[in-house]
């Protein structure tokens, strides 16, 4: 099939699943976990061909641990569908529900997307969600894994094809894309797909949107901030500066830049210096910065950087303007945070920061949608519509205007014969 | 100024709009509908500027309608700008939060988009609609206007400029552009420009989709139908037909074809044509329509045409599943309706078919923000994403994700010392 047919195929079935009964799509889930459970060995197997290749590739330790997939890894993917399956279907939910007219009756009604595309990292775990969250929310869709984990994720994909078909679901929904060519297919089907999800690289999320009219999801840098006020406890701000560099250095909610109001400088930064040393981290400053501590010279390059590694950019503000307006100018509206012990700053902060997450006394690495109780996410928006922050479930939905009519036509308002009443209705939509 | 420069100043009033108090911006809305009032005259006068030159260029005479803003036209905008000020303040309001653990508190808020570019026709009136909606939702706001009203565009974003400006609304948040080549300068800055949003012609709207990273808010075409089932009172599907092809034929949400059951195809159809034989509809028939009717015969781009004018495309089917595959396949996703006595073809049409609005038993021209009880409408949309169908100030807005902490580090919750609460908490987030 070229990608156009498989696309074909995903938007056929992307219709009928979106009518798909609550009943067949969690009996549907319930059938994918039992048929992992059930096909775990071969799983493991191909994952295990996956490692030997890498291996022979010489694929970095970390690549190699991200790929792996084994018993304990499905027992998890197992207990995530458990929670998917334990919430409640959030298609057909009615949103809003007016009466334009005596027995003509307008109602909002959430509905999937459609046809999603994502493309992914080399983790075959996220097949396994990405397709169940697509599965909920009555979405088809088109993945795109690893090269590496080609292996593990043809086998998953044919394990959860065949347990979906069981349980009723339309063929078609889940199609896997393999080489580079079909995702560059992909994007050129704005007819077919409606929304595509790429984790990745800032650079890769950017070849995307310039190479495509299908809309995407997706966050370009993780440029966090943590501003630690005048008016700052300065023993929490140096627990919470540690943590959002430290505890993970390698993600996109992790501080690359620490800003200080001027008034506590002095105070704050040797303190700080001294507990980064323990996680060997490289501090770059500013002037006001490098007159209080010792520490090599940072530069504009700097603040427009995602080290993504054991490196803290350091800034000296004047003011909490100041700060908010760094933050502004440099940072990519992911998480930033303030810790402060003034409720009117932390307001002016989160106001002001035109962040999609602005935390008050506590740590960029908060940011995340299993910690925020959202579930699985499909990714992290940093777009301005539809969807910000951690995206789970309700970044696939979007919904369609229905109207019950007993015969009305345009003229009869038009012309002044009759009036919109334009009242709330509190019941649900419904044919009957 | 540039218009990169005219961008960042549109940019830096957006993050101070975004945090105006819900008074000054009620103080700002009443200040440009009493400044409209009092500078009644010399708006009406750039506008007959406007219309010399246009009549001077022979502008078709409802291009010079649509142009025309009188005394009328005036009272018409004041009185959308008094109903919007009755609308409650849609930024700030807590629309989800959750309880992280003690002391850690989520909440999901709206807030604007930030800046938003919006190209419209030459109705002056847009302007100023516009104009007020970003306002009320807290975004600034890049204009570009029709250029046979320049003069009256211009007098308009003057006075309302100044009337903001004296209620407290920081300078730059209305900017207009003049040109095309400024609209191509806007394309480009999508570090600056959250969201644009083209009113225009398909093609318009396509353009400005491969020339931009922006994303677009916009409808392509409106190829809207109407299917008359086998068990439709096929009087009200005459009604209706007449309505959504002849009450206004250069509209989106006019029907461009027509499905009939072939149950009732020879039935319904010679009634059809006598009554829109009144309204010098020409009809293009299916080999079996015109087995019924004589009438000129439809091709394949028939089905893909939008005539905005006085012709209907009517094509036979053999089903339900006919009728809805047809519209999913040669339908823009705009407006769809049956009309049918049975509940159970609603609900499958209803579901099925993979349109913005999807209408039983009335007419597609009723698809409109006004008639929605929406307010006014920035735009429709045939996306699949963020808004879909008329857009009104719900369109406008986003959200932030504000967390509250008193300390917290994720090291805590990583190495199992504490455990997520998540649990739901029932008030709106506030920094007290």
């Amino acid at each position: 099939m070229s990608i156009r047919e498989t696309a074909q195929a995903a938007k056929a079935a992307s219709i009928q699943l979106a009518a798909a009964e609550t009943a067949t799509k969690q009996k549907a889930l319930k059938s994918i976990a039992e048929a992992l459970k059930a096909n775990c060995e071969a799983i493991v197997a191909s994952n295990r061909e996956d490692l030997r290749i890498s291996q022979e590739n010489d694929l970095a330790a970390p690549l190699l641990k991200r790929l792996k997939f084994d018993e304990e890894k499905i027992a998890d993917v197992i207990a995530g569908i458990e929670s998917l399956v334990g919430l409640s279907d959030p298609v057909g939910e009615t949103l809003a529900a007016i009466e334009m007219d005596a027995g003509l009756e307008l109602y909002k009604v959430s509905c999937p997307i459609g046809v999603i595309g994502v493309i992914f990292e080399s983790r075959p775990d996220a097949l396994v969600q990405i397709s169940t969250l697509c599965l909920k929310s009555g979405n088809a869709v088109l993945l795109k894994g690893g090269t590496e984990a080609a292996n593990t994720n043809r086998m998953l994909a044919s394990v959860i094809r065949e347990a979906t078909r069981r349980a009723g679901i339309p063929e078609g929904w889940l199609q896997l894309l393999e080489t580079r060519e079909d995702v560059n297919d992909m994007l050129k089907l704005d007819q077919l797909i409606d929304l595509i999800i790429p984790r990745g690289s800032n650079e890769f999320v950017r070849y995307i949107m310039d190479h495509s009219r299908i809309p995407v999801l997706g966050h370009a840098d993780g440029i966090c901030h943590v501003y630690v006020d005048a008016a700052a406890d300065l023993e929490m701000a140096t627990r919470i500066a540690v943590d959002a560099k430290c505890q993970y250095v390698a993600v996109c909610n992790a501080m690359e830049t620490l800003l200080i109001h001027e008034a506590v400088g002095a105070q704050f930064l040797p303190g700080l210096q001294q507990a980064l040393e323990k996680y060997d981290v490289e501090i770059r400053g500013c002037a006001k910065t490098r007159s209080i501590i010792d520490v090599v010279k940072a530069g504009e390059k700097d603040w427009k950087t995602e080290y993504l590694d054991t490196i803290l950019s350091v800034k000296v503000v004047d003011s909490l303007q100041d700060a908010i307006d760094h933050i502004n100018t440099y940072g990519s509206g992911h998480t930033d945070a303030i810790v402060t012990g003034s409720p009117e700053s932390a307001a002016m902060f989160m106001d002001l920061c035109d962040s999609g997450n602005v935390f008050w006394n506590c740590s960029t690495r908060f940011s995340d949608g299993f910690r925020y109780g959202l579930g699985a996410e499909v990714g992290v928006s940093t777009n301005k519509i539809h969807a910000r922050g951690p995206v789970g479930l309700e970044g696939l939905l979007i919904y369609k205007w229905q109207l019950k009519g007993s015969g009305q036509v345009v003229a009869d308002y038009a012309g002044g014969n009759k009036q919109f009443t334009h009242r709330p209705l509190d019941k649900p939509f419904s044919t009957r």
